[in-house]
């Protein structure tokens, strides 16, 4: 099996995609060393890319008292929940990076409840993966819970987004059949 | 019960919001007549109301072989396996108003496969759930069905991310409690 | 689409109706403006007609502690759980005429958890889809919650028996194609 | 434990019953040796009980080509996919008798894709799991099926309406706790 | 229909099977005076025949606080939700027998929460169901609730794995097609 | 968090078990380097150690059509269905260094239908699939489908008895919150 497809879509060559989309993926590809194929199989919409990657940015890179790698932990739950390959295998690298952690990926997308993480992470992926699957039971008891957990409003709104925002995603990247990169699947291991 | 809340989050002033995010307000409320609730709840985060627009009008108000009216088919029939109250009965009436039909927004929300459709509109619905409900499912002969039907590549990406997005929005409706305004209720009837 | 079939089966002539069956049919007229089409579907069997009838009544016009727009309320949450068309949209007018509550059919039908109701209501209705979606999970503990919001042992009975009837119109409506009503669309709105 | 109680609700002495509800439980006991403990369960509200046997007579007792013991295989598959106790132990006695089989109600039960029955039963079992399950699916396509087997529309409207009542009996008898009578465990071994 | 097939894959005969499987059949039909059709269809593989039937007796043979009667239910409770008619059926036998019981089998098969047991005996079930449909939310809260029922861990063990391998029975059986001897449905009544 | 348990239950000491329980442990831990925590939780019990590892030697380490890869394949497919994080690390990694091909075990866990495998693997995946989620549905259509993709009777035994055996094997695991191995996550990557 040689050169397997990135998307099911056409996916646009770099070069003929508008210049802010370009400059984009360049960026993450001069950074990353490769160009992670989300990118290339949004960008067949650019419209939709630049709000998505806005999107992204705006819940992913926020500061604040959930880190970047608890933030990564409700990605990759979430997606194996999805059955997203691509989301469980991308993000699960970048779990693995920013939480120096070789094992933590893998665990969480398993069986998030037999993992090595905090009690106020367990109560976080608890409420991310009711969000997912349940969103229409979430109620005040969850507020709640989640405050007990030392969790603000602020931080209950970042977990729900970003649990909904891969829910998106996720859906993307299964009707895309969007390949997940070889090189992610060893980073940070 | 006295002006129930429309957000479970803390609701912004729209004089306090950045210019952009009140422009946009001020627009809608000028051609409604009424600011939908969607908008005070999401801009208590701008970055996150700005990127969410963008990606609203990217889809919905994409000119194209799918309507205006079916796209709001979509929102309307997701939206209600998704329990969400705020997109049924606000994407109800906007649908009601589009399609020029008072009965054809509880019917797709309740049954869809009971409505007064075409089978290409039932074709539609059916792979809008499948994205909704199953999307690791979906596989090349989703693709071809669809394309028995007469839709294209690009109409399918569409559905699909119509699907995926309304996905996120139930989920955030559902988990800020947001309230449908009184008067989505009888717009279109 | 013009004149859309009622029933998937065969629908009787009111004229050939046994007497007691036109009868009823002919006063439900009289009182509503039209005919509701459950009648002229279920008519196709008579004898069935009249227990149905005969249930119905003896469930739905009984006088006590819930009321008649709170018995709506478990037909009108219940059926859209069935995804039952017909009962959602007859039942919801209904339940907006007795309630003198416009919004009232469309909260409860779409997510009951976030309608306008009392907290007494809420744990009518909760109980209500538990005997609706798993009633072999009943137990001493959903009575003694009941009992704890001011329900008697024949309230429960009540909701119970609502929820299991309207379970088997559901069902019937659903089989037949059972079509709603133009007229039930606006009523009480 | 000794005498265990029929009924979560309380059970009204035969003496005390309207005569018409009493005559019909003492013509039961006639003609069985015993009382089935779902007259004297369902007696507790003398309208309902009239409705109930007049609408299980009008499905159960009708002469036609799906015969009485085919109507219990009816009761019994959906009722053990409901979890009903009563149902299953009194209604797969009446089926053993009925069918002069002494296997097929545990078969039927338990798996009912495994037991002795002819393709014409199965297809038969299949809508009636299909209305009990997920009737909302149902379309013209099971009709074909059916009619593919020699039932006609009226054959298909008592299976579906055997199925659905059956599944309101099914909630009533697990709300009330009904208890099956000890002799219908060996009737027709 | 006449003499139907025990299996659906190729059944040995008796006399060609190796001496150390033989030798267990014979003395079973010696001791039940005929041979479970479970040795029988699991003999076409002996290898896997001499495991299954050595976890067998290790967990259902061993003597112990959790009597032999208790372990049968535990795979009739569990068969019943995997629909295994073989397992039903043949430990609902061994179970009437064991417990000298003729209700209890059909009692459990269908609601165990309707069954005539005790509080400890309902804890048991309500592990072993979950062990069986949801074995990856078992945490320290299951391990108290049993432990306040008087199980040590060694019992614990024991209701786990009893459910597990019958789990692995269950799915073999409706594989295989496995159909209960005659003999079984009569057995302690 | 130091030297997390490996076992929810009591972990013996080599050093105590009996001599031929050992002696397999010494054998592995001479082979890999390590001894697989499975094998040490399991010794608490030694009689159900060995029928488990002569069940396991029986399916695994045989010869024939189906490879060693794949029968790793159906390991890792169901037991991420089953969210068992020690079988999809310890079996993951097996199944990588078996078909030399470090992606493939991640792909089939998180959505096999997007993995790099044949049609037939797919046509595999699939039954197993079906057997470890909905076994009592498994019927002759199965057989012809598996047929048609070259299995043989014996292989289609094969592919349900293991994705049957590791079933158990699940539940086992994630009942004793078996840990794996760290050596595991990066083997054969």
């Amino acid at each position: 099996m040689s050169a397997p497809a990135i998307s099911r879509f056409p996916v646009p060559e770099i070069k003929d995609l508008p210049d802010d989309v370009r400059e984009r993926i360049l960026t993450v590809q001069e950074k990353s060393g490769f160009v992670p194929n989300v990118f290339l199989t949004l960008a067949y919409r650019p419209d939709e890319f630049r709000a998505f990657m806005a999107y992204h940015d705006a819940l992913m890179d926020k500061p604040g008292p959930i880190t970047k790698a608890e933030r990564e932990m409700i990605v990759v739950v979430t997606s194996n929940a999805n059955q997203c390959q691509y989301c469980v295998v991308a993000h699960g690298a970048i779990l693995r990076v920013r939480a120096k952690n070789p094992l933590i990926a893998d665990q969480i997308a398993i069986n998030y409840r037999k993992a090595d993480i905090t009690e106020r992470q367990r109560a976080m992926l608890d409420f991310a993966m009711k969000v997912s699957g349940r969103a229409y039971e979430v109620d005040d008891e969850d507020m709640e819970t989640l405050k007990g957990h030392g969790f603000s409003e602020d931080d209950i709104w970042d977990i729900a987004a970003i649990s909904a925002f891969f829910g998106m995603s996720n859906r993307l990247a299964n009707v895309t059949s969007m390949r997940p990169n070889d090189e992610f699947y060893t980073m940070g291991r």
